[in-house]
């Protein structure tokens, strides 16, 4: 789990003090905890739900705890000199010590009186995520997001200086035509040079467009012409060429990082295979099955027998396959596992390979009598026909219209229409192989329609006692609506562009975390510079709780709830801020409330946020749908399939998606009426359920789907494998076993 | 210049004629009267200037013939059948006709007394310059353009569907909680579906965020979860799958297309090489060195003879080397180009080299004695010191500063210095030097100053006459804030970006041309949907000529100048569509002075212009960027790099910026003193100007950028070359002339 940045001492004390610190439970734990730390806000002052402050610092002293725990276990096996040296250790350090003056200093201003204090170390609460070893694919985000930033630096500087000259030459133009702005009569037109700057800065994000520009283009059509040439240069190339210089950087850091990942991966594979290898006089080492297996059993996460026993047989394959290729005899020794093959392990623990137990219908087993009868076979068939889905799908857009209609009554109807499909198909496929991993779209209906049932029931019992709670009718409603989406998994076409994007969401996820943690740190600086500065919701409300607000453009517009006062606000505020749109109105009110140098924050959260996160967020995303798109398995993934042929166990589909009901279910039905009629058992519900395996299209993380987009780049590399960092723990532990052994 | 697309006989009468039609000038004449008869827009009804209908329908006229005339010359050589199936040469014909119906009707109507009557076939001028073999660039753009519709149709139908949904939901969420918006509290928040449906389409564009969310916001905080999921899945995931699907195919599309140029190219090669050949019966055919200077004479566009004579020692050279490596006898057959060479000849005229006549400063020439004297020396020491450009960059901060703080009578000051600047640097290099095609920034300097000059002595004279153009003044001031960009010539990193932004300049100008045709047809569309309902200017206007927008949001903004009253306010208009914010204010306009069927066309708009093309841009400009920044000499032009250098025809740098300025003055300064002291005169003095090749990096146009991106993807062709369409022209004249001779 730790890859190669942890370095550890070999003794047998050490190993054991590794393996006692890489328990993956105490991993999860620790994560829960830094989690936990973050979701204190919540309860701390300014608080969401108000607790003492006694009960929060308590709660975080545990996390504390629980982190430096994680430290002093580290302490144990790491060797002393890397420990104290190590940047990330002396950050979670020094982040712990700050952590507890600020405490201390806190406590004391509250006891003593003073409102209004505030916890300014919460601002270092996402450093933990960004080094602790649990959280290591955030770091490495982080890692990638903090090496593009010199590289843009240049073009920064030379967009504020393209921006300041066009700021003087609007200045110089506009300043002495007695020009107002239209939403304040009071404001003369680019009069101060800063406010100009601004402005124009806002004008960059389009989100005063083309308000700033209508009092010069009233007052005389040519105006517009600089305006155009304004935006043109620096919302439209400057802003490409953001996107554009930290497309190319990023790509590169990647591809430096992930290079060295690959070859630090080779040299410890290597260290194992000498160490697991037997070594004969006239022969080339190999691994020998027994050992295979028992190294296999003290992996971390060891895999099943049966995908321990499919590896050997790949990797056998795999050797023989090279040594045809090289004329070579083939009798030779084929019980053990090469070099050459070995160095190949990573790789093949990555693939995502799903056991599948081809299941066995207890309706079957149970009542086969009836499963097997006229009627049942008749039902069997209708399911399976390509009608039955149709009709519901036209369900579906029934029951659309009649809940956009508020035909209330028919509610009822389709719900029952919903549950019978459920039934149905449960019957025909078995419960078993009907929530099977590979239909998710099952368990998507079978979620949505039975959490509707229930709330449909619970609504109708309150609503007899004349209770009418907004929220479960507002939870019904949202469950209709989403049950409205399973169309679009009946429809072959929208299926692989959903399954694209569904293959780079886990993916995502650690630039949603990184986004979170970015977010997190600005909205306590936010809280603690703005903070309770504007309150109340928009209605008919003339200042916010602030008069210096009355009369402004934030009042009009009602933006009263866009405000920092709890960490909840925060994120929603600066979500809006992330979407760009009025956010020079949201700083407007900011201003106005403290002064122009408010609008630091804002410009200096646009330029982290939106320029940096946000472009790498769309290069990687542009970067990973181009691979999904044109996706074919990779070098590991063709020989795993071919094992899998040659041995009779493949799937019978790749598919994950609801097409897959369809076929599946012509399949057993066919394979049943065949049976049927020739008389004979097959294996499968004669010997119980027959083990399958299917390779996931799906990526496990976003490493393995960056080594994927490299893979072709790294063409040396290539051929010694390309697999990701999380599955070489395994490989420490390799390592470490037989050194021990 | 017309590529593989035009087919024609090879009889003699047929070829004089396609060189008659492949006249340059004929065809620069075209695209004039073609742009012409765009730009009339301006002077129809509802015009800029109006002019009266008869003189524009005669100058229509007149465009048409041009068009017409160029059509019937293809017909002399182009064989019939394929002039009557091509369906560009179809569409043009139909479009002559429906204008001339269209002409007569209008002029009917007109005559008839009936007002507003409006010439709808202009929407039409557009397709000219799709179809038209003059603009071959733009057709290819659309042809690509309209290759990528079909990939995304699932993508938006989904995108649809998406939004949908999710309106069905607010609309049932929102509906009866009596919410409304803050901007009009007559209008009851989600109310009516499809209203529901634009609002929450214009929120994908984040025109309308926050607001659309602030009064469910505002009723319960938890509703925020709502338009955050919202604006993640349609603004975020969907409209990066626009830009990756886009991507994608575009890519795809244009590989294909240049893959087919490419083999194409060679084949016409080979032909010409049959052609052009002397066979021997036992060596290789070979093209003779007078056969080679006779075919580049008769080029189009012929290369100088120095050009001429440097290619053909390229390919010599190229024919040794491949002799080198099969180990074949070399005195063979220097003296010829053999089929190898040959088919290299395209991407050798498509390099992009620059003749540098080395320059001898005239002062030198004509002066000798004072260029040469002490006090001359110590100027061009002084101007060649790097203290010279940085006291310039300080005198221009100092002239911002002053600009900024309105000081005029430091302007004659700064003048003079800048003068001043140009005419040192134009002594020490020399004005030809100075002005040297490589020299790009001294232009600009040059222009801006004088520009400036001129401009401010005629304002001091106006002055004294006590009329005061502001025009002149604003001209003026544009050229004071211009001068200060030059300063971002005088940093090295900011010249890398800047020279990347220019070099791919010329290439994005075919996409510009695309857009304009874009917006062309839909200003004529809104003018004649939209022409006259709104007008007058913004300012403490309360209707903007028309009752029905009273109260409106769009008065309050002041949106009266966005109309579609001619084609200059159109354009203008359609530019603030385009950058999208406040599109829903505009939209509203228009709806309340028609109906709500006017969004389809505001909606419209942005499908086809801000998710289609500018996505097709962006893709284009992000790929074009990182091939410039890792811009790596192709094949052929490091084999002409390297003959240079043999024949020491090398120019002394490469760079085509600024700093060149500066070792180029050092270089000659150096010389200058070496020779004066050894008293030894350099060649280059006594002999004349000394020819030099400089191979630019910028591209020519579009084309080869693209051929560039895929070299390395399209292997085997790249092979055997990857240079592009324009110069097969030539090309087609080699095989034609060969023919006749």
């Amino acid at each position: 789990m730790f890859g190669r940045t942890l370095e550890y001492n070999t003794d047998p004390t050490s190993l054991d003090h590794y393996r006692r610190y890489s328990n993956r439970y105490l991993q999860w734990t620790t994560l829960l905890f830094m989690w936990f730390l973050l979701i204190l806000a919540l309860f701390e002052d300014p608080a969401v739900v108000p607790l003492p402050y006694w009960a929060t610092t308590i709660m975080e002293l545990i996390c504390l705890g629980v982190i430096f725990f994680r430290l002093s276990q580290l302490y144990r096996f790491v060797p002393q000199r890397t420990m104290i040296t190590d940047p990330k250790n002396i950050v979670i350090a020094l982040t712990i010590i700050v952590t507890l003056i600020d405490m201390v200093v806190y406590i004391g201003i509250v006891e003593s009186g003073v409102k209004g204090a505030i916890r300014v170390s919460r601002v270092l609460r996402p450093l933990f995520f960004i080094n602790m070893n649990e959280s290591k694919q955030v770091r490495r985000a982080f890692r990638n997001i903090r090496n593009t930033v010199p590289e843009i630096l240049n073009v920064l500087v030379l967009f504020m200086f393209s921006i300041a000259v066009f700021t003087l030459l609007a200045f110089k133009l506009f300043q002495y035509r007695g020009l107002y702005y239209r939403d304040d009569v009071s404001q003369k037109y680019f009069v101060d040079y800063w406010d100009s700057f601004f402005d124009l800065y806002v004008l960059v994000t389009t989100a005063n467009s083309p308000d700033v520009m209508m009092p010069a283009y009233d007052s005389s059509e040519w105006f517009a012409l600089f305006f155009i040439a304004y935006i043109i240069i620096n919302t439209y190339i400057f802003m490409n060429l953001f996107l554009a210089v930290i497309y190319n950087n990023y790509r590169a850091h990647l591809k430096t990082e992930i290079r060295a990942a690959v070859f630090w991966k080779r040299k410890k594979l290597e260290e194992a295979f000498e160490l697991l290898a037997d070594h004969f006089p006239d022969q080339n080492a190999t691994v020998t099955e027994k050992t295979w297996f028992q190294v296999m059993k003290k992996l971390t996460n060891p895999p099943t027998y049966r995908k321990v026993n499919l590896f050997w047989e790949v990797l056998q394959a795999y050797g023989k396959e090279d040594k045809n290729e090289e004329n070579i005899d083939e009798t030779d020794k084929v019980n053990g596992i090469g070099k050459d093959q070995f160095l190949q392990v990573a790789n093949l623990l990555n693939v995502n390979l799903v056991e599948d137990s081809s299941t066995v219908n207890i309706f079957y087993i149970y009542a086969r009598d009836v499963y097997m009868s006229r009627p049942s076979r008749f039902i069997r068939t209708c399911v399976s026909h390509r009608f039955f889905v149709y009709f519901f799908d036209l369900m579906i857009i029934a029951n659309a219209v009649c809940i956009g209609m508020d035909w209330e009554s028919t509610e009822w109807f389709f719900l029952s229409i919903f549950i019978l499909e459920i039934l149905l198909k449960m019957f025909t496929l078995g419960p078993k192989e009907y929530f099977s991993f590979s239909r998710l779209w099952n368990w998507f209906d079978f979620l949505i329609i039975m959490s509707a049932f229930i709330a449909t029931i619970v609504e109708a019992s309150l609503d007899e006692l004349n209770t009418f709670p907004r929220e479960v009718l507002d939870f019904i409603m949202v469950l209709r609506c989403l049950r409205l989406v399973r169309i679009v998994g009946n429809v072959k076409r929208f299926q692989t562009i959903l399954m694209t994007v569904l293959n780079i969401a886990p993916s995502l996820v650690t630039y949603g975390i990184v986004l979170l943690m970015i977010y997190y740190a600005f909205a306590i600086v936010a809280m603690e510079c703005f903070g309770g500065l504007i309150s109340g919701t928009g209605y008919e409300n003339t200042n916010c709780g602030n008069p210096k607000l009355e009369g402004s453009e934030f009042i009009r517009v009602g933006y009263c709830n866009n405000n920092f006062n709890d960490i909840l606000h925060s994120l929603v505020t600066l979500v809006e801020l992330t979407v760009v749109n009025q956010w020079h109105i949201i700083t407007l009110g900011y201003v106005l409330v403290t002064s122009k140098a408010a609008r630091i924050f804002f410009i200096f959260f646009h330029l982290i946020v939106v320029i940096l996160i946000m472009n790498i967020i769309v290069a990687f995303v542009l970067e990973a749908f181009i691979l999904e798109y044109s996706l074919s398995r990779s070098h590991i993934e063709i020989r795993v399939e071919k094992v899998l042929e040659q041995l009779g166990l493949m799937a019978q589909t790749n598919m994950t998606s609801v097409d897959h009901d369809r076929t599946q279910l012509v399949i057993d039905q066919e394979n049943d009426d065949n049976r049927e009629y020739s008389g004979s058992h097959d294996a499968r519900y004669r010997d119980g359920p027959r083990h399958t395996f299917r390779i996931n299209k799906g990526h496990k993380n976003v490493e393995v789907l960056l080594q994927r987009m490299f893979e072709g780049e790294l063409e040396v590399e290539a051929v010694s494998g390309s697999s990701s960092q999380p599955q070489t723990v395994t490989l420490d532990d390799v390592t470490g076993t037989s050194v021990t052994v």
